[in-house]
């Protein structure tokens, strides 16, 4: 045994402890290293990460780093490339949705801004290299194609999928979703006019919850991000029951009154059994634009504190701005991520939902799959 | 005939001309106007007047008044002294509801102020001298407990209102609202623990809100003030079947995406045939206390367009203030009436309202009362 292949011995025991945040389990198990060169005190690999931790790969990549230097004092330059590693998403629950994750955005209240969050989570995931859906299942106030600019009406086909016993032709309805710059999108929006009221009750909401989701061509996704309504429990029960959410989101304003509601919209998703990944402080503050002040207008940081008390991870505060209403106006939702003051909190949002995600998975990781057996 | 007699005939043919701004009938041919004095070029009078048009009392002396000198040239002095007028409220509909009014305050959209401005409403009527009761039906998320600080549990009790034919007593349920200075309210929020998630289904909610209604223990009143959940229209629907509203008030922020719901709350009330009696905007700019300057933070004047664009009265905007939101956290709304930047737009919200209910009213007067035939 040359010093050289001890070496490599060293870095593969090291790389084994070392887990996918995506799966929990570790990166040498599911062969996501490739390409290991060791050369003298210098060590250059390939890990390969599947695009669900798309927006943690940078912070992956350097904590592998920080592992391998902690265990191998000798080590010189370290070089990790990352690249795309195909892990195809599993089929969920009886709607056959095939995503990794699915997270519903809820509030105990309206008007928080829930839709620009959900659809800002969406857009984020998407920029940081996720193959993302949205759906807006807020039936009542559908706000995700006027945020986004997206209009049209989603083509239906009909697709025969089987024979029943007499021979005739068994057919589905397949739904493409609407496009958004790679983004899928579908929306009750886009079949409903716009300045219709719907006056839904129980069992259609449940039938087209579960249409929406089981009929529409989502395609393979990293996460599925669904917009809830806001209020009744009834979207999040159907939800439970027809497939496992990875967990919710509760966005909320600080507020004591909209506080209290989303206390409730907490209770609510732990009723129904969806585990709540975080709380989001929306219109934190506004920041004056000509005197620079800050102004806790609807109050400031009661949604950490509530957060603390549940002992749930907190999001981040994204302040009141001007242009950042002028863009949801505009069906700009997306240029946010241009606006510096929001643009950083936006981005923190998505990342820290996402480590939430990692660590949950390495907390709990899934049972063993047929490939490591 | 002396001279002063033609007068007093004058007179009392321009007061038959008159109408009673709350039942849009003459107030001599239900005898509202008493003690008329004519001396010389000079007339006193006192013009008896309900709670219910409290609002706009001092408005009806003066537009009586302008009548009579524009009828009458030759008059000096007009002295108009109004004094009370009672005229029970009637029973409304199957609840056995006893009211002038009920004025159901909605919004497409929640988390616009819907309850802050329910509140300010029912608190603004009662301060001008009206009867008034509020009645949260905002199922999933009751506010109005906080934002009046009012807590307890509303007494329950049977009473036996008869029996049946075995001989066995027939009882009712009495609910016996919370009183928050003179106002009379009711709210599931009274009932539910705040931090526990009520997931209603239709028929319980259709219930609840019915029952709410017909076992309360209101009084007489002018105004029933019912906060309405946001979005669904089973609770409108509700009320349409078991009650005839007057009207609804809609409350809207300024933003674009905030209008669309709007506009389906406008057509939600017109489809259960409830008539909207005008619309709100809150929110509508943010006065910066240190510059001084206004932000139209979440755009401002769509609100009085749409309204314009529906041919709907348009009732005023409330501005953004971050005193209003700490009285509202404070339980404390009342407080608002004395925030002078919020104030005066408050109370020429209330005033607007019930001039709208007045001249409904002249313009489609009620069937002749068994009084008058």
């Amino acid at each position: 045994m040359s010093k050289s292949e001890l070496q490599r011995a060293d870095i593969e025991a090291v790389l084994a402890e070392f887990k996918d945040p995506e799966t929990g389990r570790s990166i040498t198990q599911l062969e996501q290293v490739k390409a290991i060169q060791v050369e003298g005190a210098n060590v250059s690999l390939n890990l390969a990460l599947t695009s669900h931790s798309a927006p943690i790969w940078e912070e992956t990549r350097n904590n592998l780093e920080t592992l391998l230097r902690s265990r191998l004092p000798g080590l010189s330059q370290v070089q990790i490339e990352i690249s795309e590693h195909e892990r195809p998403p599993v089929k969920l629950g009886q709607v056959g949705l095939t995503a990794k994750s699915v997270i519903v955005v809820g509030s105990g209240k309206g008007g928080v801004g829930k839709s620009t969050i959900a659809a800002s989570l969406a857009l984020g995931l998407q920029r940081a290299g996720c193959k993302v859906g949205l759906m807006d299942a807020d039936v009542y106030g559908p706000s995700i194609p006027h945020l986004l600019g997206a209009s049209g009406r989603p083509e239906v086909s009909e697709k025969q999928i089987g024979s029943d016993e007499a021979g005739n032709p068994v057919v589905a309805r397949r739904i493409t979703p609407i496009d958004v710059g790679g983004l899928k999108v579908i929306s009750i929006g886009f079949l409903v006019p716009a300045d219709k009221a719907v006056i839904w009750r129980g069992p259609m909401l449940h039938g087209s919850i579960t249409s929406f989701l089981r009929d529409t061509d989502w395609g393979p996704l990293d996460y599925l991000v669904i917009d809830m309504p806001p209020g009744t429990g009834d979207v999040a029960l159907t939800l439970s029951q027809s497939l496992p959410p990875t967990g919710a989101v509760i966005v909320c304003t600080p507020q004591d009154v909209a506080l209290l509601d989303a206390v409730k919209a907490i209770r609510m998703f732990q009723e129904v059994r969806i585990p709540v990944l975080g709380v989001v402080e929306n219109m934190s503050y506004f920041l004056c634009p000509d005197n620079g002040k800050r102004y806790n207008i609807f109050g400031n940081g009661g949604a950490k504190k509530k957060a603390q008390e549940f002992e749930i991870p907190f999001l981040g505060e994204i302040p009141i701005n001007i242009q950042l209403r002028v863009n949801g106006d505009e069906g700009n939702t997306g240029a946010n991520f241009n606006v510096p003051e929001v643009a950083s909190p936006l981005e923190k949002m998505c990342t820290q939902l996402v480590r939430e995600i990692a660590s949950k998975h390495q907390e709990e990781p899934p049972l063993p799959s047929l490939s490591v057996l």
